[in-house]
């Protein structure tokens, strides 16, 4: 954990010679976000040969929402909204680091640590940004409208699918039952109904080849 | 190289096993996108732990187009076509590689190489959206629209940015000097003058601290 509203990241005199408060607030937000380049999820690439970070995987669901958008349960959705979020809704990690999804423990202290990272890292901004950005990241995890409902069901099928494509490896290394993935995974079944049928065939498929536990 | 219009990643059966064309199309395309991560650039991380991969590149210079927007040329800029240009325009690099920007033998047969690849990744998807994607590419690639100029300063700014945070970590490698940076990024003139203006003279001051050859 960092110094309160410090950035963290290492600058050599440039950003700090930067005149204008409002483009230096910018550009120090800008380099403090390469760090989320550095923070490690449990799902590895498909290739398997190593696991995925939690900016490229950002990345990854926001080109999954341009392809799959048509499978969303809401019939008017605000896509550039649903980019924005995904683009943004783990940068608070660059301060709490990942949580596995089925870390029970880890799990219980999550919100307080994000919370107190998403007010470090967006009060970097200037404050309409830090307020508008912040926005964006609250309304994502509060779950509640069709656009923040997509975009969990985008990180939901990220790692389902990096799971099947790898024989079940994040599933196997840690124990995980069928029954937790369906648990853990439902909110899929709001977000992109159709989809989540098909996954769920998938999942049973996954079992009966002995990829996930039954 | 990969074989033409096969996709290239592994599969231990599952998408083959979805019965709805287009949905199997997108998830191929979807599991095919994984393989950017592999991709490296020659910019390292601020940290100089390592060098940055094309999809977390991508992810960062997505989330500094909703941050630097205001610094952008055009007046009426659609931000959602730029962060969705940026978030496809590596995407060629799986088939393609990564070619360094003072590269010169490399980037002479960079567009033939890049337009086989679009042909191959985003022909993976059903064909309305291979040609919307596609489209998206092209246009990145022509730099003719504000949008494009806009997308095309975020690619020039960021490597810059990283280069003077590690202070000069690829220039030095590469024996690169001052003036081919000013003449490679010459574009973020037109792009975002304001912003350009202030990296001149940080590449001044990178010459006098001899971060860059002068």
């Amino acid at each position: 954990m960092s110094e309160a509203d410090e950035p963290n990241h290492r600058d050599p005199g440039y950003l700090a010679s930067i005149p204008e408060d409002r483009l230096r607030q910018q550009l120090e937000f800008v380099a403090e976000l390469d760090r989320l380049k550095t923070v490690l999820r449990q799902t590895p690439l498909t290739d398997g040969s190593r696991r995925e970070n939690s900016a490229e995987h950002s990345w990854h669901l926001a080109v999954m929402v341009m392809v799959l958008k048509e499978h969303a349960a809401a019939e008017a959705l605000d896509v550039p909204r649903v980019l924005k979020m995904l683009l943004l809704h783990d940068v608070v990690e660059i301060d709490a680091g990942d949580t596995y999804c089925y870390d029970t423990a880890g799990r219980e202290d999550q919100r307080e640590r994000e919370s107190r990272a998403a007010k470090r890292l967006f009060g970097l901004l200037p404050e309409d940004q830090a307020e508008r950005l912040r926005g964006l990241w609250e309304e994502f995890e509060a779950g509640r409208t069709p656009e923040a409902r997509f975009a969990a069901a985008m990180d939901r099928l990220q790692p389902l699918l990096h799971n099947l494509l790898t024989e079940g490896r994040s599933w196997r290394e840690h124990g995980i039952e069928v029954d937790q993935v369906l648990e853990r995974n439902r909110c899929m079944e709001r977000g992109v109904p159709g989809l989540w049928r098909r996954i769920r065939s998938m999942l049973e498929r996954a079992v009966h080849r002995g990829h996930l536990e039954g």
